[in-house]
C-alpha cells in the first residue's frame, strides 16, 4: 500500500499516518519527495482496508498495491489449469466447443440440437433449464424437468452438461444432474450462491458480471477456491458500454488478461458478448484467435420460434461452420479442435 | 412494435413479416415511406419477442413500444405509493431519514449508533447483518447475531429496521427480525431472490444494480409485485461509468424519471454513490433537491476503524448536520423532515 | 511514481529497474514487502512517463502519483478564482444564471428570449452562433451573422454573452464580439483550440468531454493557462454511459471534486445533462443544493419550432420559476443570486 | 419517425400530434393498440428533429427510423470501397499493414523504423508530427519537421505515409507531405477539421472518438463524404468504459456491424484500444480474424525511451511475428497479405 500526502501536508500530518500504520503492526517508509511525501506500507496481510488512511488529515490519496486475490493467481500456481468436465477436458491444448440452446424448451428440441451440435463438432453441451429472465413475464425454464431432459442428451449424445444454477437451494440437484455448473453474470456477485456452489464439488463455469473488472470477476472465483473447488472456468461475455449496436461489448482483451495473472482457463461467448446472429461467427473467430480456451455458443433449430434469447442464436449449419473455421484457426494460436 | 424494412427489401420480404405477424394472431399495420416501409404490430400482449422478426430477410431493425412492466407503471396505478416501514411511511410528503453503519459489528456499536442518529433526526436505522463482500476474505458480517442486535435496536431506539438479505435461505430470518428487506445492488437480478423476497409480505427496498438500466430496476421491481407484494421502495445509488473520481457515478436523473412512470418511492444513497466521506453531504442535498423521498446515509462513530466501507460512512456530527440541512431544502420541493 | 515488482521478480529484475531509475537522473527507493518488493520514484519533473518502466522484466505496475497537471490546483492556488464575464463575476458568492438558446436562429429570436431571460433572473446570455452538429444535415448556425445578433442582445439587455468557438480560424472573430469563449464538449481535447483560445486573453468557458476524466478535463484547463490565461471556468454537463433514460449522465459528484482539487469555478449544464425538458427543474436544483457556481441553462420561446436541441429547451416561464427555485436554495449554500 | 402515445392520452391529443405531423408537410398514419396509439409519420426528408413532437401532450416516446446517413451507408452504394492511399489499396482482399511510431522523433529513427516494418511486411507508414497529447507539459511533436522527415521515410522505403492532422490551420501542409490524413479519436467531433479535411481531396483515416456511437462514427465519415471526398476509411480503436485492465476497451463487433451497414472499409488500432504492449499481438489476430480490413500498429525500436505511448509499441521483432500470424489467419477469412 501506497499513501499519498497533500503537497501542503505539515510534518505532524506525516508523522501521524505514520504512528497510525504502525499502530496497526505494519511498517512504515516515508519517501520525501520534491513537491509530496509518499509513505509505503509493507506488512499488510490484506486485513487492512485503504480507507483507513484515506480521510486522516493531510492525505491526499491511498494506492493498493498487492493483489487482493490469491488462489487464483499465477503467482500461486503457475501452471494453467486444466478442469475436467465429464471427462472433457477444458484449459489444455484442445479448444472446448460447448454449444446448445439458450432454454430446454421440450425433451425432442434438445436431442434434436443436441445431435445436431455433436455432429458438428461440439464437445460440450449447454443448455437452461432455471433461466434468469429481466421480466417475471418471461419464460422462466423448465426446472427439475429440464434437468431430466439434459440428463437424457448426456445419455444419448455422450455430451457432458453445463448448465446454470440461479439458487442456493437448487445447487445440489442441479450438481446431481449436471457435469458443470454454470453461474451467470447476474449472479457473478451473489456470494451465497458462489459459496455454495464451491462446495458442490463439481467444475463451476463463472461467467463475468455486465459490469464486473476483471479483479472483481476473479475475487468472485476465489471464493469458488476458497471452498476448495479448483475445478473453475471463466467465461468473458461482453460488458455493457454506452454502444448500442450490440446488445453488450465483447471485451476479448480480457482473455490475455486473464491468462497472464490467472492459472484459470477462459472461455468466450460471442452469443451474449453480441446478441447478435450476424455477429456470432466473425466474434468466435477473433475470440480463438485472441487465443480463448474454448466458446460457448447457443445453438437452436428453429430461433424463431426461441422461447428466449432467439435473435442471438445461430442455426445448427451455422455452427458447423463455426466448427470449420475454428479448426482452420486453431493451429496458428497452437491449439486444436 | 414497429418492424423496420431495409431499403432495398423485395414487396415479398415485406409480405412474410405481415403473414409472420398474422400467424401470431397480431395485427400488421405496413406503413410504407419514402425510402422503407416500416411495419406497426399490434395486439401484442407481452408474450412476442423482438428476435422472432429481427431475423426475417429484409428486416432492418425492430422497436419495441410497450414497455415490458405492468404492475409498477403509473399508468397502472395513478398515485404515488407509500410504504409503511414499521409505522414510518415512505414516499409521502415527510422524507425517510435511513441511518446507521454499513455492518453490524457489536451491540455497544449499533446500539450507540442507533442512540445517535435517532437523537439527530434519523427516522429509520440500517445496518447489515449479511455482507455481500467483493474478497471472500473481507469481514462477512456477523449473520443471525447481527439481526438479534438489529432488534435490540429498535426496542431500545424506537427505529425501524432496514436490513439486506443475500440468500432466498435467510429470506425468512430476516422478515423476521426486520421492517425492511434490503435487496442490494448486486442482487438487483437475483431472480430466486426476489421472487422469495416478494412472497415475504415485508416492505421491500431495492437498489439499482451497477450496470441496470431504470427499465431493468423496474422489471426487477415487477417480480416483487408479482407475488402480490406492493411494499416495494427503489433507491438510487450510483452506476459504474468510466469515471474514477468517485466510486460510483450517482444517476439523480433516475429520481424525476422513476417518479414520472412508476408511483413507487425512490431513495438516494449518496455514501455508496460516491464512496467518499466528503461528498455524501454535497450530494444528499443535491438529492433532496432532485426530488427524491428519502435519503440511506452510512453513519459510523468510529469510520477510521470500521470492518467495512469506513471511508464513506461520516460521523454522527457530519448526520446531524445533513439533517439540517435536509430540513432547510426540503421546503423548496414540498416537503418536510 | 511508484513501480511495483511481481512477486517472483528476481534481484536482478529489481536492480535493472533501480539502475534504469538512476539513469534518468531520478531516485529509487526499494520497499521490500512480504510477497513483493515496490520501488518509490522521487525527483520526477513529470517528463518521465511510467511507460518507461512497465516494460522491464519483473515489473507488474507503475502507478504515477504526483498529479500532473500544475497551474489549475488548489496546491498552486489556495483561494477560488472568481471570473469577470464582462463585469458578472463567476465562481464568488453570487451564483450565475447563463440563459438563452441552443442556436441564434434570428435576431428577432434572440432578442425576445435575451430580454425574458434578463426579465427572469439572468445574468449571462447564452446562444450558439457556430454549432456543432452530429450530421452534415442539421443547422449548422448563422456564423458571423450570430455573433452580429449576439453583440445586438447584449446592447439591449446589458447580458454578457457566453458563446461557443469551433475552430482556431474563428478564434479572433468569436473573441471581439463574445465576453466569453465556450469550447464545447466535442473539444475539449481540441488542442489546437485550446492553445488558441489561451491566448485570447478573454474568460474561457470548458465544457466536460463526453467521455472524460476529471484529470482531462482539469489538463484541457492546464493548457489554457498555460498560454497565460487564467480566466477559467470549467462545465460539468453530463457523460456518457449505458444509461439510456437520458440523452446524458450528469455526473454531478464532479462539482465538490473539482472544488477540492482546483480553484476554478465550475458550473453546471442540465440541459445537456439530461436532454428532457422534464428534468431540468429538478437538476438544477440538484446542481444548487451540491455547490455548483452556476447553471448554463437553455430557453427557447418555441421550443417546438427550435433548430436544434429543442427537446432539452424550456421555456421563459420555466426558467423563471427556475430563478426561484435557485433563490431559496441558494442561501442553504451560503450562495446568493 | 413513430410517436407513440402514453395509454391515458386523449382523442384530442392524438388529433394535436396528427395535425402537427401534418402541418409540416408530412404523412401521419395512427395505428391504435391494445393499450397505446402509435403514430407512424411518413415523408420525412431528415430535417424534422424527434423534439418537435416529443413534448407535446400525450406523447409518451417518439422513435427515428430513417438512419441520419446517406453517402456511407451501403444503401447508398452496395459495393465496398477501396481506398488508394498513394497506390496501396485499402478495403480490398489485401489487408492493409500501416505500421510505425507513435511520434515521429527524429529522422534517424523514422528511417530505422521504417525501413524494419518495411522489411517485416507493412504496406504503409504511420508516425505523427503533430501529436495530441492530454496535457500540454508532454511532448508535442515535431510539427511541420516531422512532415518532412515522413516525406523522406516515403522517398527511402517507398510507403505512403498517414499522419494525423489536428487543426484547420494545418490542414494544407499535411495534405501536402501525406498520402492520407489521419483523423484522430479526440477530433471525430471536430466538424470544422471534417469540412476542411473532406475539402483536401486526399484519402482520410478516421478514427472513432473514445465515447462515440458507431452512428456518430458514420455521421463524422458523412461530412467528408458530403465535401465530396469519398475515400474514407474508418478505425475502430477501443472506447472508453469502468474496465480497467486496458486503457480501452477493443470493440471489435464494429468491424462486422459497419460492413454490413456502410460500403466504407475500416481498420483496427489494437495499440490504442489495449494501450499494453503484451496485448497488441492477440488483439492483432483477433481483429484479422473478426475480418478488418487491415491493422494501425504503433512499432518503435526503443520503446523504453519513447517520447509517446511507449507501453504499447512493439518492437520490429514483435512486428514480423505478428506479420506472420497474419498472413497464417488472412485465408480463413478470405484475405491475402
Amino acid at each position: 500500500m501506497l499513501i499519498v500526502m497533500d503537497a501542503a501536508a505539515a510534518p505532524e500530518d506525516v508523522r501521524r499516518v505514520v504512528d497510525t500504520v504502525n499502530g496497526l503492526g505494519l511498517q512504515a517508509h516515508p519517501i520525501p519527495g520534491a513537491q509530496r511525501t509518499a509513505i509505503g506500507v509493507t506488512g499488510n496481510k490484506g486485513s487492512v482496508e485503504p480507507g483507513v488512511f484515506e480521510n486522516l488529515p493531510g492525505v491526499l490519496e491511498v494506492i493498493p498495491v498487492s493483489a487482493p486475490y490469491k488462489l487464483v493467481s499465477r503467482e500461486a500456481k503457475r501452471e494453467t489449469t486444466v478442469v475436467n468436465v465429464g471427462g472433457v477436458p477444458v484449459g489444455g491444448q484442445k479448444l472446448a466447443l460447448v454449444a446448445g440452446p439458450c432454454a430446454v424448451e421440450s425433451e425432442e428440441m434438445a436431442l434434436a440440437i443436441g445431435h445436431a451440435v455433436r455432429r458438428a463438432g461440439a464437445n460440450l453441451f449447454r443448455g437452461g433449464a432455471f433461466k434468469p429472465r429481466t421480466s417475471p413475464y418471461s419464460f422462466q425454464g423448465l426446472g427439475r424437468d429440464g434437468l431430466k431432459i439434459l440428463a437424457k442428451v448426456r445419455a444419448e449424445t455422450g455430451l457432458p452438461i453445463v448448465t446454470e444454477v440461479l439458487d442456493t437451494e437448487d445447487v445440489e440437484v442441479v450438481a446431481e444432474h449436471a457435469d458443470c455448473l454454470q453461474i451467470g453474470a447476474r449472479n457473478m456477485q451473489n456470494f451465497a450462491l458462489l459459496k455454495k456452489a464451491g462446495r458442490a464439488m463439481k467444475p463451476v463455469l463463472l461467467k463475468r458480471g455486465m459490469a464486473a473488472t476483471i479483479e472483481e470477476l476473479l475475487l468472485s472465483a476465489e471464493y469458488l477456491l476458497a471452498e476448495g473447488n479448483y475445478q473453475v472456468i471463466l467465461c468473458e461475455r461482453g460488458v455493457r458500454t454506452f454502444a448500442d449496436h450490440t446488445r453488450n461489448t465483447l471485451d476479448l482483451s480480457a482473455v490475455p488478461y486473464v491468462q497472464r495473472i490467472s492459472h484459470l482457463p477462459i472461455l468466450v461467448d460471442p452469443s451474449h458478448g453480441t446478441g447478435k446472429r450476424q455477429k456470432v461467427l466473425p466474434l468466435s473467430r477473433a475470440a480463438v484467435a485472441v487465443g480463448a480456451d474454448g466458446l460457448l455458443i447457443e445453438v437452436h433449430d428453429h430461433p424463431e420460434a426461441a422461447l428466449s434469447d432467439g435473435p442471438q442464436a445461430i442455426v445448427p449449419e451455422m455452427f458447423a461452420q463455426l466448427v470449420r473455421e475454428t479448426r482452420a484457426l486453431a493451429p496458428v494460436v497452437g491449439r486444436a479442435l
